[in-house]
């Protein structure tokens, strides 16, 4: 059974169809996470419980998903000194996610959270990877071969663009 | 001596500059006040206890100013049960106050946060004062005469104006 | 029969759908309400007599809901001394509601509007609620439900997510 | 003695140094106009009084500037049927002009506002002058003439050049 | 046969869904008009001679609609010293309509265009016929009678509000 | 046989549909061109190769598509000395398209990307032939019709207005 | 003596000081060019015979800097078949340089401005040089050094790091 | 003598001043770095080479800084498979950091860049001490120090606004 190094966080269950992006690459870097919904407005008691056992849990990364007035990713980076890895979610209260992907980014100094794009859970999901990758050739072996990966698809393209024009 | 009613907070000192603002309003409406500086990144404890604390050490308003990433305003309404009143700062950090007021105005469901103006603090005290003049006769009196000040004030402006034009 | 409390407004039948969510939360809690159209700009004169007898009729709070340049919370708030809670309505004549948003919250010194997100108006019944709670404890007991309630939801996603991922 | 046709007002004194860009166009097209503080937030009963009553004072353009929420282009709309030019202006309090730009152009439909550009007091007295220029042959000379003079202006701006470059 | 007053021009006649809601005031204040494509980037020449013989053509007003970069109104206004009001429009080709809005209402001092919100050619229509008013009491009593039928349709609209409270 | 003088690039084959509309310009100018999907971030290596080999290839002008944080015609721009025409996508990834554009067109100096507006392909294909047309009278023979059967389609347009309004 | 080859043109003397930067360029790369002010607004007719006469008085490209509601380059590029690069201006009557930015780069098909960023009017002399450079070796050859002294300041610029840091 | 573990690069010599604050963070908590100009423009060559063999030379993580169409960041994430942080920088060129922010943080799936905030090299600098503190229990111990220590700055910022209020 694999070792949970990873927890994946949202502020509720309708971000899980974007935050299962970032599940789907841990999946096949086959490395373990855990998933749950931790809502910093509605259960901040529960979140600061979170963020505060997070490290003696075994957790070495926490990727944290929230849309409109997004707190919960900088306020689990406030509290835990894991690396905390922000996902601004673009969601039908939001402003088109100018209004996630502010209240993420924009932290002040001292408290970091490494932010995606909008809506980049997928990246999310690789950004723990190359982090947990300092450790462990497996994983690195496994980055170098998505990149040879995607160079392929973009020659694979390139044979159906034939048709194309 | 002043029953403390409201308490301000602000995520840090360099906010308070525009913070007194609200102060001066409670000043001249002699409401009782407390102000500190609560962060809810450097001192997210201090911040859940501040809110969890606030009702039943007598206050019925908090008023809570941040920029950049503003989470504190909505950590504080997220924990307490009383009116949050939320003033956007335009600091050296904040993309001109826009991730400040989206930070703090686009709060999801059941977690409001009565929002103003960017660097609003002013009208933030006087939000609370208005509140409060529900079962406060001398207060609502008071809001009175700042209407009328306030209407004499731009009588006052028009004879001013004659030398401009 | 219970007593008017709060007066919800909106500038124009066509915001109804969005500001009902404001009745819902007044009626869960059992706070009496008036619902009207008013429209600042089609019928400024009932505006001007809505506003400068809300107080004398007995209403301790305004919601008052607007898209594009949203003129109707401040104009009454010019006018009461009550607490104006406002609503930017994302309307199709609306740029997404970055207009209405900024024509409601950017007002001037002294004329405060107490402003929530983005169609928001489901917040703005909550917010109207936390107002009224400081002497009611019902209703003060109802919030802390509320939390809980919210709380326990949380919990309840997580149960769901298990199928999920 | 000039009788009085177009009526410049704003939201405050601090407005006037934009505003009296209007006032200089107008003198110099001689033009009559009155010029006051007219605020929609600190004075609606003036500002009610100024729009019910301003055709039968003979006036028959009104140009009204406000900053931040500016209402008082819309409001006055809202109350007579004369052509209201609206000029947002850039005000300290501000969102770079966004905030006023929005406030005064988003107009629903029935209530148009003749919107110039932030801080465009200039221009909104030149489009009064062009809109009392249908029934005064001297002002659309006069019109004829500016454009006259600014094609030449243009001449004179390439004879400095050459020393530039 | 009406004289024709008003000239509405459009840079495309994929907008004319939006401009014909400009034609239908013209239409219900029975102002006599003219309707046609004149693109600023297609048929530059044909637009300089529009501008150039409106006014001797009899024409008072000139309606400009353009979407994207905008320019048609603005090069109308450089040529003739009629009014000249603007159309911003959100077509697909837009910005979600902020780049037709910039295009037409950031004009340069001496060349105003009277700007309307996104899309609303029928604040457009509405603005030419309060400035023809001014020479026209019919009109000027079907604009008073224009506020009482407004006036009039938000107290229908709140009784059918009844029922759906 | 026709010589290859244009390439277009795009960073994914789900920029192919609006990339295409270049290709349509070219073929109907004749204009001999090359179309490949190169992406900056998936195949960075092929970008360097391509841009590094572009003018030795015989290419004249390279035309490059992508969205969201749009790196390919910029990068392509810091290698090779042709013209770089840059096309910014509005993909399901961008926010509407703000970051392509952006991301494009912000070029620091002495790297320029001639950028065309979001999603204009058919402009940027246009540009090159504008280009191209510099030594080739046939060109510059098609691009003088071009206007005149612009001109001509607004008249056509006028035709079917009449029905219209 | 040189041909003249570009021409560069903008809409004030008061966009000199940016626009110059073209003319450094141009002068570095001893390419002939003419400098005037062709403002769109002001001088309509000027601007219509310049870009009508472009091509026969031997111009290649036009260079055309404009801020605000920039009309400029894109009237231009509507009348003459030459490549027209276009110049956002930040000057103090323009929001930020984004209206200026929109106006110039939205076009609509069939009439496209080659764009660079705001105040880029050193990218607009360059992009110049890289077009006349497809039949000039001898610029050709410049441009590649261009490259290789940038690269070379690079370096330079990372000796001087040393004692930074 | 340290191993460097963390490469510090950035556009130009012109980022310095923001990109040291990520150099006394490393400084601070004894990380070994070497620091230098990379530019994804003007040192593309340098930029691959430093990219491709980072690695190799031991580094572990890479802090890139860069602003306006900010590619630097993005670029190198393409190639290394190295964990990249991101730091939007606010540059004289820039839209006020919006270019830079959106051109670093929108990346495309697969190729995720950790952003901070515009002009946030403090965080990117804390944010490579807590992804190598996963390794390190005295940087985990700085780490948990540093909080504690802003904890304390809370409670002294609160002593000195005693007298401020």
């Amino acid at each position: 059974m694999k070792q949970i190094e990873v927890g994946i966080i949202m502020g509720s269950s309708s971000d899980a169809p974007i935050m299962r992006q970032a599940i789907e690459v841990l999946n096949k870097f086959e490395v373990g996470y855990e998933f749950s919904v931790v809502s910093a407005h509605r259960s901040p008691q529960k979140m600061f419980e979170y963020a505060t056992t997070a490290e003696e849990r075994g957790l070495k990364i926490i990727i944290a998903g929230a849309g409109g007035a997004a707190h919960l990713p900088g306020m689990v980076a406030a509290i835990t000194t894991l690396p905390v890895i922000g996902v601004p979610i673009k969601s039908s209260n939001s402003l088109d996610g100018w209004d996630s992907l502010l209240s993420i980014v924009q932290m002040p100094g001292d408290i970091p959270v490494a932010t995606v794009g909008v809506n980049g859970a997928r990246n999310a999901g690789l950004l723990a990877v190359q982090i947990l990758a300092a450790n462990n050739s497996t994983l690195k072996q496994m980055l170098t071969q998505l990149k040879k990966d995607n160079y392929d698809k973009v020659s694979k393209q390139n044979e159906t663009l034939d048709s194309f024009a």
